[in-house]
């Protein structure tokens, strides 16, 4: 038995499509981040480090009998991917392949989008500040440099994601976990980032590409539907 | 024949731990960062992110017959405890421990040390300044804002960190890569977050100990060395 625990986030829907795309039964139960449920002591001997999502796998038991909860979405992608034989390959070199642009997914593009999104999710509703962010004040203000650095960075990554994507159609040449790492990420920074360069789209037509093919696969459509901002669970 | 591709960096030691630790013959190729070698095409076609370290085994040969150059410090660790069946348990319950804890390290811990000392180093050089932040700074400067974000959380996971250490000697469980990982970044962070509570090594106890257990491995401590800050590789 799975058992989810979880809220609509971006990282929380990596693995919501990992469990769609492998047809795995799994329970979800809520943790509401918007009431810090997951600093309640329940949910802390879960994961001590208090965030979602974390996977429950009744089969996994230690010495002592007590289930291994899994946190980290890069821990409980592998483990999904050796449990169900899915979306990880067995050849070696893929086999690392995937692995490294996972940790590169988990360690680079997230917390930079993440960063970003801190700091721009103020600017980007309020459209004066964000035409004068973009006209004139980007160096002067220190709280600028913050955003600036994050922005630059992330575009710097997603620059990286394209010229990979340029000959091949996913991002460790078949699909994989690396591609169910990165998605929600891309697809929920896509319109923040479009904000300070219209030329989004354009300029990365690969990661475009690859978004659309994503998107068309019923099982990652309905990973996203499930956790999707807002939806009740 | 490992070769690796290097230059001295928290991140980069935790290879070169991995490597002694394990008594793994390798050969080291500098990446002088200082004079942005990282960015050569050379250095490029290894790792298009354009971060040290890299590590190419010649062993390790996609089906085209190319040797397929591993990135990403956790891709590398868990190849490497694949490779020589050492540091990561055949133990279901404790190797998905060991990767969820090294997925806390790259993700979360790394990151948050690496932005904390990216506001926070020129800071520390001028103890006018840093007493001017500790005194009153802290909520009015914007770039304050940064530095405080990222200390608080810094601070968050290690007081996490010091209370799964409490009841073990390491981070999970047994002797892994999840302690490879984290030691080289808390060993390097640790002067500069005690500027900012000198109460650093009392509060986090178990870290202390821990590191101190650590320190006295002859694997790991030559690791550290091969690539310590200024040394000639």
């Amino acid at each position: 038995m799975l058992k989810l625990f979880t809220w609509p986030t971006q990282n929380a829907r990596k693995i919501s499509i990992m469990l769609e795309e492998c047809n795995l039964d799994y329970e979800i139960h809520a943790i509401n981040i918007e009431k810090d449920e997951q600093h309640q002591a329940s949910f802390k001997a879960l994961n001590p480090n208090c965030k979602i999502p974390v996977l429950l796998d009744t089969d996994l038991t230690d010495d002592s009998g007590n289930v291994e909860a899994i946190f980290e979405t890069g821990a409980i992608l592998i483990y999904l991917a050796e449990k169900s034989g899915q979306f990880l390959s067995h050849d070696p070199a893929l086999r690392i392949r995937t692995l490294k642009w996972l940790f590169w997914q988990t360690s680079g593009l997230g917390p930079n989008l993440g960063n970003f999104s801190h700091y721009a999710s103020a600017l980007a509703k309020d459209e004066k500040q964000l035409n004068n962010f973009l006209a004139k004040t980007r160096a002067k203000d220190p709280n600028m440099q913050a955003i600036e650095r994050f922005r630059k960075e992330s575009m710097r990554l997603l620059a990286v994601l394209n010229n990979g994507l340029k000959d091949n159609d996913y991002i460790a040449g078949e699909l994989s976990i690396a591609d169910f790492a990165c998605y929600p990420w891309i697809e929920s920074a896509w319109q923040g980032l479009k904000m300070f360069d219209p030329e989004l789209p354009v300029k990365f037509k690969s990661i475009h590409n690859w978004k659309t093919r994503l998107a068309q696969r019923p099982g990652l459509k309905l990973g996203m539907e499930k956790l999707a901002w807002g939806v009740e669970i």
